[in-house]
C-alpha cells in the first residue's frame, strides 16, 4: 500500500554523474539489486550517516573513506544489509569496492559501498561480483529511473526528485533518488538517499548543506521509530559548469542552489513516508509555541510514534483524547495543559485543557477521510517550531513486518 | 486475546477494607462499571500518578485530598475517564465524591476519584449518582473479584493478586486488583491498581513502599508505549491487627510486609502486560551490563517499543537483527557494539558484532514459538540492571485500536 500518486518524476541529468544498475539476484533471480554510480574527475562528496551503534560494515568503510579524501564511487547492493556481521562484513564490502576499483582502475579508497536488506547475513559477495561490470558498462548519465528501481526493498515505488535553476546564464541541476519504507526513523541522516548536482562546491560547505537539507528532510521523517543500522545520504557536486566554486554559505548562487538541494530532500523524503510499509495516511505534524525547538521536535515524535494515534489514523477516527495524551506525556517541563491548541486540519479541537466549543465531530470526521492530514500543535509557551512527516499503522504494517524478514 | 492462563486467585479478605459494585450503564447497560471501596477509620494511604501533563480531573482530586489529609474512600467508574474536561472535569469529579460523602457521612475531602474510559467526553454524572447507594450497600470484604471486574474497560479478565503471612502469630495479608489493556506505558504509576493491607503503617513509610513497588512492577510494563492521563495507584494500610505501627522502613516484619506488597504489585503488573490489547505473547527484557541503571532501562524500552520487533515476535520470527538494530539506536553514549551479547531463551544469538557461532536458527525458533519470551541483552560495560515485561502486536492490536474509542 502507499499514498498517493507519487510519479517517477522526469529527471534533469547531472552532468559528470553516471549511474548503472545489474541484477545479481540476491533476494530474488531477475530483480535490479546492485546499483554502480560515477562522479567526474574532481567532483566533491559529502556523506551523512546513521547513529546507530550497531552501524552497518559499509558505514563504517563510508566513513572511513570520506574523511581520508574525495570519493567518486559508490556502489549499493538490496537484499542484504551487511549490518552484524563482524570483521567478515567489513571485508566482503572492501572485497566488493576493490572489484569496482578494478573494472573502472581507480585506487579502491575512491569507491563507498552502500547495502540495504536483511540484517545478519552473511554479504553474497559471490553473487555481486561477477555482476559488477554489467553496471559500470551501464553506466551513463541517463539512468536515475532505473538506479531508483535498483536501490528498492520493501519500497513499492522508486523514488526520485529534479530541480534546476539558472544563474549568470548557466543552468544548475539537483537530481536524486531514495529509498526506504520500513525501519525508518532517521537519525542524522537517511535510509538510502542519492543526491547530484553539476555545481562545484567546496567540500565543507557541500558537507554543511548536506546536513542542513538533512535535517529539514530525512532526519524530521518517522514510519515505525526504528532507526536502522544503514541509514547513509550522500551529495556530490560534479563541478561540470562554468560557474565558480563556491566555497562559502553565502551569496545568491549558494542561495539558489540550497532552495533546489532542500527541495529535493523534502521531496525524497515525502515520497518514503508516502510509500511508508502499509501506509495509507500521509501525516504532517506541526509543533508550534515551544519555549525551546528540542522540546517541539519531542512533542512531533510523541504523537508521530504513538501507536494509538496511528492507529486511530487507519480508521479514520477522530481520536483527538490520544492526540491529548501523547502531548501530555511527551516529556515537556512545566507543560501547562490549559494553553496547549490542537488543530486536526483547519478544526481547532482542543483548547483551555478541554475539547474546544466550536468543535464538532463532523469537522474532525471530514479530516480525517482525507489521505493527506495534518495535526497542528501550539504549546503556548514560546516561539520554536518543528514538524515531522508520518504515516498510519494499519493491518497491513503487521502483515508486512511479520512476514518479511529484513 | 490474552497470554496463557491468569485465573482471578482465591483472595484473602482485608479486614477493615471493604468493596462494593453496582451498574450505572455507562458505556453499555447492566455492565459493572461504578466501584466504592472503604478503609477503616485510622487507616493510612498512600498514592502515585500519571506524570502526563494532560491528567484527568480525578487525578487532581486525589493529589489535592492525599496532601491534606488521610482519606479513607475511594469511587471508581469506568466508560469516561474524564481526562481533558476542564473546569467541568474537576467540578464533576468532586460532585460524585461529594454524593459517596453523603451517604457514608464523612466528610468530601476523605474520598479519592478515579475513572478510566474514553478521554475528553463529559463524565455522566447523572448516571453515577443515582447507583451510588447500591455500591455502597454493596460494601463487604469479600467483594474483590466483583470489583476487579468493575474497574475493567478493554481489559478481557479481571486481574487480582494476593499473599499472607504471619509474624509474631498474627496474620498479615495483602490482596490488590488492577486494570488495565492498552495505553500502557505507565510513568510513576500504574493504570488503576488498588492494593490493601491489614498492617499498620504510617504514612510516609506506606508511601515510599508503595513508589519502591511502583517502580518494580507497574513502572516497568508497557503495552504499546503511550502514558495514559489518569494512571493512578494505591496502597492501604488499614492497620486491623495487633502488631504494631510499621513507622520505618527496616526491621524483619516491614520487610516480610514489603516482600509482600512487591509480590501482589508484580503479579498485578504481569496480569496487565498478558492482558494486553491483541497479546499473543508475554515477552521479559533484561538489560544487564550497563554502566548505569538508566541506561539499562533506556535500552530495555527501546526493545519493548520497537513496532518492528513486536510485529515479529507476533509472527513468532527468530529475527534478531531488529533486536540489534533497536539496542544500536537506543542512544548509550558510546555503546561498544563488539562487547554486546544477546540471548534468546536460552540460546545465545549475538557477540563479537555478529551472530554466535554457535546459534543456529532452530534454536531461535524453538525459543519464539512458546507464548512467554526472555529477551537477554548483556552491554558489557558495567554493573547495573533493569527488567521490561511487554507484549507483541498483533492484527487484533490494529483491529481494537482502529475500532475502539479509548
Amino acid at each position: 500500500m502507499a499514498v498517493g500518486e507519487f510519479p517517477f518524476p522526469q529527471m534533469h541529468p547531472v552532468p559528470g554523474f553516471s549511474l548503472g544498475v545489474a541484477s545479481a539476484g540476491i533476494k530474488r533471480p531477475g530483480r535490479r539489486d546492485v546499483v554502480v554510480m560515477a562522479a567526474a574527475e574532481g567532483a566533491t562528496v559529502a556523506g551523512v550517516f546513521t547513529t546507530n551503534a550497531f552501524c552497518a560494515a559499509p558505514v563504517t568503510v563510508c566513513k572511513e573513506r570520506l574523511a581520508k579524501g574525495a570519493p567518486r564511487y559508490f556502489v549499493t547492493n538490496t537484499g542484504n544489509a551487511n549490518a552484524c556481521t563482524g570483521a567478515s562484513g567489513l571485508a566482503n564490502a572492501r572485497k566488493v569496492c576493490a572489484e569496482v576499483a578494478r573494472l573502472l582502475n581507480c585506487d579502491e579508497n575512491l569507491v563507498l559501498p552502500f547495502s540495504t536488506g536483511v540484517i545478519g547475513e552473511p554479504l553474497p559477495v559471490d553473487k555481486i561480483l561477477p555482476v559488477l561490470p554489467d553496471a559500470v558498462a551501464a553506466l551513463a548519465e541517463d539512468q536515475w529511473e532505473n538506479a531508483g528501481h535498483g536501490i528498492m526493498t520493501t519500497d513499492t515505488r522508486p523514488k526520485g526528485a529534479t530541480a534546476a535553476f539558472t544563474f549568470e546564464g548557466e543552468t544548475i541541476v539537483v537530481s536524486g533518488i531514495s529509498k526506504g519504507s520500513g525501519m525508518i526513523k532517521p537519525n542524522m541522516a537517511t535510509m538510502l538517499g542519492y543526491v547530484a548536482t553539476n555545481a562545484k562546491v567546496s567540500q565543507p560547505v557541500l558537507q554543511a548543506l548536506l546536513r542542513e537539507a538533512t535535517d529539514l528532510s530525512f532526519n524530521r521523517i518517522t514510519v515505525d521509530g526504528d532507526t536502522s543500522t544503514n541509514d547513509s545520504g550522500v551529495l556530490i557536486a560534479t563541478g561540470k559548469t562554468a560557474l565558480p566554486e563556491i566555497t562559502e554559505a553565502a551569496g545568491d548562487y549558494y542561495q539558489k542552489l540550497r532552495a533546489a538541494v532542500i527541495e529535493v530532500h523534502e521531496q525524497l523524503a515525502r515520497a518514503i513516508v508516502a510509500d511508508g510499509e502499509g501506509a495509507t495516511k500521509f501525516v504532517t505534524i506541526e509543533v508550534s509555541g515551544a519555549a525551546k525547538k528540542a522540546e517541539a521536535t519531542q512533542v512531533a515524535y510523541a504523537v508521530a510514534h504513538s501507536p494509538l494515534i496511528k492507529t486511530a489514523l487507519f480508521a479514520s477516527d477522530p481520536n483527538w483524547g490520544r492526540i491529548v495524551a501523547a502531548i501530555g506525556y511527551a516529556g515537556v517541563d512545566g507543560l501547562d495543559a490549559d494553553k496547549v491548541r490542537v488543530h486536526l486540519g483547519d478544526a481547532l479541537i482542543v483548547e483551555n485543557g478541554g475539547r474546544a466549543d466550536s468543535y464538532t465531530e463532523q469537522q474532525g470526521q471530514a479530516v480525517m477521510n482525507q489521505a493527506e492530514i495534518t495535526i497542528r500543535i501550539d504549546l503556548g509557551r514560546g516561539q520554536e517550531a518543528d514538524r515531522v512527516w508520518t504515516t498510519d499503522f494499519s493491518h497491513d504494517y503487521v502483515t508486512i513486518n511479520a512476514d518479511y524478514r529484513s
